[in-house]
């Protein structure tokens, strides 16, 4: 169908990418076009379709799932992030040279995607609209205020003074962390997200929001439209957003990372003078505010009641005999997650994964014939919540039993990795990307390493990944700053046998002046044990261990007068010093 | 008088740098403009003048050199490498917008330098040399032959085929160390560089090498010419370079990075088109060949007998209570370098510093009234030579008596780290910044720091500081690769008291492979051992001090043979276990 409708309409080549208008990481049903083309689920693949060829670029997280997923659908595996790559605008260039006629669906693509493609690059909006009968529309969930500490008045105020120094009249907010960061608003458009999808334009003198008006008929979302009408925040609609072109007036600042290419064609095509840039939210929204720090310790300490609870429950049931299934784990620690206060729900897919499966960084549990958690080797845990007072994300793997030598040394080592970079004391200014091999050195000096990244940005009850920093293999020159949240999260993963991941959350906090400058260092928000079980103390030194004990002991202080008196005397025991 | 000039001409401003033709990191005399003009000698500085402001940039290296030299001058000192810096093209800009007229030396400018600067930028070659009177000429020692173990046909060949690959008919090779490596020839023009001032022009059929024909009165130069000629290079005169902007036809591969804006113009103006880029040499050049790498290892082995006699004389005679002093001790280990075979002279100018001295790290040791080394703290020597076999680059820190808590922890925190370094093993493609923090964590969970970068590359009979990798803060993504040679090289620098730095050069080599990919790591070439009196123990962990223990052992076991007997039963004594 795609095919016909190319060749009625002289096209090379059609780029379709799994992004919705808002460049968001994870995008809602909407604008899942890829995985509704090929059939692939993961999070990063992008498909080119030409007369003769179809393909996926995908990364190497998601070579053994593309694989499995486009088996027989004729669609080719690009890989991507292996040193023989070649990028799709390199792709492109080598089939069409610069003469291609290219579609894309300029609302599903960011405009820096798009600029880079080669030949002749035209925006079809919605292209895939005109196949796909069932598509679903745009999600509309409650929209509800959030309180981070901050008015919305004092940061559009902030970003007032920003287009002041900038010479702008507006700016066009379109990521969507952006504008809940902004308006201090939150809803459930995204799974695991709290955002709402909308524009934000913010002028000198006003703020226009571009949101669905049908959600008013909800009561909740029509109490908060209200509170941002007496804020002096204009509600227009979504759709609205078309004309902002042929009416504004003036220089405007956009952030063509987060900007679609069909809006972006649009704004350019209207003559209106763009000042192109990275959005000033990104970063002020990574550096959290003392009510913002203070919610996430909150958070942490009532999702590591959840984690222990759980823990304790998996444990126990384990060792009765009982068959518990990967899904069963995770729906009960989405239960006992839901029984803390202020839980909105889960911050991703909970990954629970049992033995080999976890040596899979992204796993998905399935729902139907999980495997059963036997009673040796490993389960790992990665989950995470939204609380009204903030986000978390944090792994565990534990023992369920005996433990072979090589799990041993492994669940050493990467816990070696993560108490090293969590330990760290470091001058103001440095990127993470320089503290990355902290958490990687202890593997690599027995020539163990891990594909992903060790450490990605946290939102406060936003995205669980967030920028501007990180800590990764990747040359990020964005520095470490006090107020930052960062996981810290090594592992070593091996096909078919085992995995393991620590993860906490760390604050980034300041560390005093010396004479060679001022300091920051780490302080972990996530309160939950590490088991010690399968720990060979040898390979861990005076430092780590002294990190270790302190770490557990002030798990078990924090936690065990909240816990039942079962519950907090199996902690103490699992939190003993060794 | 430069003002005069300036009136008359109706320039607004002129710009000065401490660059020749080559865009060298260290000049010739002829080319010390910047000294010459301001009387600051700084390795890095740059002068603009104004008909109402001269100003010096330079960064923290020489702030305070930089204050002394120009006190008295009326030239202002502009700070470099600190957060609130005004980088030359902006201040120009903030003076004359886009509308100075700003003249430069093209010849002793990079092309990309002078293309940074605002305004209109007219090149004016040899500039001061209408106000320099007794300005020192173009250098020409003699010429000789050097044996890297390939051929300069060889190399030839490998040029033509990048040639090939990039679609030029020509390569213009600007930098002289890129030209000495691809002919296999060396001279003396400038001082620790054993370079021949000279351009390269490769053709797929031809070879022009552009060199002061003045030089064949000399018979060594004479012979070198010759086996040139019969390799078929074409000897034009260092002039002539000037005619090729006329005579070149086809498209010219360039390095704008070391290509002078003079030439570079030239270039633009004769309408020859320019391919620019990161010469293929520069990485070529940096990954040592078997032949490179056994040599090196011989150099290292005659440079750690030198360096031993030299700190078995400095204890002695400091605890017999002569009087040596800085100068002294420097011209010692000069003329035991002078002593082995096939050393050709200094690779840099030796800093050799005792106590407070030590705590510059760039000391320049005077010749009168040099500091008389004591019976406490710590002397501190980095030096090097240039053998025809290699080259090498060495800094010891040694106790002359008693040393202060805070020099033991010092010096042991900085052997630490320079450790941490030499034991790293890392994945395939990683770059040296992302390893520089292995040099430095033991330093900073102290919150000590040091300034400098951790590691340069080094030349095989070529600089002692060339590209493209380094290992350093700043994130320059060069992988370090098998073959190359990268010093080592950690300090503290406590102004006023004391300095401590530890240098080995590292050859990185390969180490194996995993299910997690190909592996690198370190083998240290410098063959002089560490004194182990004022390490603090518990500072080191147990594989630190095996490396530690291993290194001295194979530096004794290495060097006893060739040693006096003497000298060989103290290094003993100095390498045993701790």
């Amino acid at each position: 169908m795609l095919r016909a409708l190319m060749r009625a309409k002289g096209w090379d080549a059609v780029v379709v990418t799994g992004s919705d208008p808002h460049c968001s990481e994870y995008p809602a049903e909407r604008w899942k076009q890829v995985e509704w083309l090929s059939g692939f689920t993961g999070e990063a693949g992008d498909l080119v379709v030409t007369l003769d060829h179809a393909g996926l670029w995908t990364d190497t997280r998601y070579f053994i799932q593309a694989e499995q997923q486009l088996a027989g659908t004729g669609i080719a595996l690009h890989k991507m992030r292996v040193p023989e790559q070649v990028p799709i605008p390199q792709w492109l260039h080598e089939q069409f040279g610069d003469e291609g006629l290219i579609a894309v669906d300029g609302l599903s693509m960011g405009a820096g995607f798009a600029q880079a493609l080669p030949g002749t690059v035209i925006s079809v909006p919605d292209l895939l609209g005109r196949l796909w009968e069932d598509r679903p529309g745009v999600p509309q969930t409650p929209v509800y205020t959030a309180d981070p500490g901050e008015s919305r008045s004092a940061k559009l105020a902030w970003l007032r003074q920003f287009l002041q120094e900038q010479g702008c009249e507006g700016i066009l907010l379109t990521a969507l962390d952006e504008i809940a960061w902004t308006l201090n608003v939150r809803a459930s458009d995204i799974e695991y997200n709290p955002l709402v999808i909308s524009y934000l334009l913010v002028t000198r003198e006003e703020a226009s929001w571009y949101v669905l008006k049908e959600r008013v008929e909800d009561p909740q979302t029509e109490a908060t439209f209200s509170i941002l009408k007496s804020d002096g925040i204009r509600l227009l609609s979504y759709e609205d957003i078309y004309y902002l072109p042929s009416e504004f007036q003036g220089r405007l600042f956009v952030d063509a990372e987060t900007l679609n290419f069909h809006l972006y064609n649009n704004l350019v095509a209207a003559g209106i003078p763009l000042e192109e840039g990275t959005s000033p939210v990104q970063l002020r929204k990574a550096v959290k505010n003392e009510h913002e720090i203070a919610g996430m310790r909150e958070a942490h300490l009532r999702d590591g009641l959840a984690m222990e609870r759980f823990l304790y429950w998996l444990d126990r049931s384990v060792a009765a005999g009982r068959e518990i299934t990967e899904w069963d784990a995770a729906v009960k620690l989405g239960q006992l997650r839901a029984d803390q206060n202020g839980y909105l729900g889960d911050s991703f897919a909970t990954i629970s994964a049992y033995g080999p499966g976890a040596a899979l960084p992204h796993y998905i549990t399935p729902h139907r014939y999980a495997p059963v958690i036997r009673d040796s080797g490993f389960y790992l845990c990665d989950s995470g919540g939204q609380y009204t007072c903030g986000t978390t994300d944090i792994t565990r793997t534990v023992p369920m039993g005996s433990c072979t030598a090589l799990e041993r040394e492994d669940y050493t080592l990467v816990l070696k990795g993560h108490i090293d970079l969590a330990m760290a004391v470091f001058p103001e200014g440095t990127p993470g990307c320089r503290l990355d091999v902290l958490a990687r050195a202890p593997l690599w000096q027995s020539k163990r390493n891990f594909g992903h990244g060790t450490g990605h940005g946290v939102g406060w009850l936003l995205g669980v990944h967030e920028g501007p920093q990180d800590i990764r293999q990747n040359l990020n020159p964005t520095p470490l700053m006090p107020g930052m949240i960062t996981s810290d999260e090594p592992g070593i993963y091996r096909e078919g046998r085992h995995g393991v991941r620590h993860e906490n959350l760390l604050l980034c906090v300041p560390a005093g002046e010396t004479e060679f400058g001022r300091w920051l260092a780490f302080e972990p928000l996530t309160l939950c044990h590490f088991d010690t079980e399968p720990i060979e103390l040898g390979l861990l030194d005076r430092s780590e261990i002294r990190w270790l004990n302190d770490y557990n002991e002030h798990v078990y202080r924090t936690l065990s007068p909240l816990l039942p008196p079962e519950i907090s005397a199996w902690l103490r025991e699992r939190t003993l010093p060794v």
